[in-house]
């Protein structure tokens, strides 16, 4: 049985509240936020607190709270022994107190108010400074997911940026090509299809080669027709960009 | 039953040839390319012709060759009546010679040498001249698609527009994250996940609606991490332009 006190009441913490609560072997025996309110979520629990200096004894604290909020936060925790572990991509471990022993369990996926759809294929990413806490962490986290990475906070990092690329800029993409559709009365349904291939091409083979498109084929005119129908510069200056970078990937030039 | 006749040798052409042979109502009558090798995807027909001027009368003319290869490819054929049409996302309809009957028939998919693996959800976009020949294309896509969309050659040329956006330009952004963590000596396959969790966001919620991320947040000290970690120009100005593009678009200031 490993004892669990979550610490915070935001989206990550939420998920992580139903899967550990679903667990034979975790006992989640407190969530700690800052007001009622936000505990709300949790009220089915009994030990939803929002008083920080009544911290019972753990084996693992999880402190899935904001990027900037967990250097101060976790300095002013008084804990009894157990293990405290952040679950930021962007943040090193290095950043809680050196008086506690710590970890870092960070779950790779983009999380909104409605809980992820791929929830159980989760991959989390771990980090401890003592082999113990390390497969302490492991359990935890095999626990809750199949893939679980033991990776330093510098590859943590990468990653974090790695995914900043496959999820928020792709999205934005997509924004764009919504934007387009609705300006010109096309369902963006249309697009399904193609973005289901899209994606499913590249677990099946590097995107590298299966790349297509006006960019690197080094179709100049339909890249020129392109840029006159595109009404905002910013947009414009992102078509000419991501051509332009495609081009430099494949040698071609424009 | 519907006579037709494809001429071109390419991706798309393999798709449609390996869609229309499946058909009971459809009769492929021949297949025209411009020499023997490339015909050999189609050496189980024995229609498989190299003489462009050895076409037989067909219903339907379906024109799968490069873009701009369209207009003088199609000035050359001697049609004795039937529906010319080509598959472009880009090129209008009246690029076709206006002394035959003319359409579009556009596949919306991302095409390479394997057949796509969502190739049965492939929408169908047509266009044509007479109504009688939106009617016959129609008939001709309904085979093909549960999805038909009638739409101008201006639509057309935004729907391409925004598959460049949806397709080529996020594949690219798989690229960099791929390339990222190959650099660190990360599984590609840890964002596996996160990808599938974007692209079902965007089929059940708007794109706008599911930004997240240090830009979205206006997080600039991670912006600046993320900027200090690409080592080449280009990337960082891609993150900076599309982390810039983000901010316009929530109205936040970085």
């Amino acid at each position: 049985m490993i004892k669990v006190v979550l610490l915070g009441t935001g989206n990550v913490a939420r998920y992580l509240y139903d899967s550990l609560c679903k667990k034979e072997h975790i006992e989640l025996i407190q969530v700690v936020g800052r007001n009622e309110s936000t505990l709300d979520y949790f009220k089915h629990s009994k030990a939803a607190i929002t008083d920080f200096s009544a911290i019972k004894p753990a084996d693992v604290y999880i402190l899935a709270i904001k990027d900037d909020a967990i250097a101060q936060v976790s300095e002013t925790l008084a804990l009894q022994n157990g293990l405290l572990v952040h679950t930021s991509g962007s943040v090193a471990m290095n950043v809680l107190p050196n008086t506690v022993r710590r970890g870092v369990l960070y779950p790779l996926q983009t999380f909104s108010n409605t809980p992820p759809y791929y929830a159980a294929n989760i991959p989390f990413c771990i980090e401890a400074e003592e082999k113990k806490d390390l497969d302490l962490l492991e359990k935890l986290a095999l626990s809750l997911s199949d893939t679980v990475h033991k990776i330093s906070s510098d590859q943590r990092l990468h990653l974090h940026l790695a995914a900043v690329f496959a999820n928020n800029f792709t999205n934005h993409m997509y924004y764009l090509a919504n934007k387009i559709c609705e300006e010109n009365a096309i369902p963006f349904s249309t697009l399904e299809s193609l973005i289901k291939e899209t994606t499913h091409k590249i677990t099946t083979s590097k995107p590298f080669d299966v790349q297509t498109g006006p960019a690197k084929r080094g179709d100049t005119s339909i890249i020129k027709k392109h840029l006159e129908l595109l009404q905002h510069s910013k947009h414009q200056e992102i078509y000419s960009l991501l051509s332009e970078s495609i081009q430099d990937t494949y040698g071609n030039e424009l």
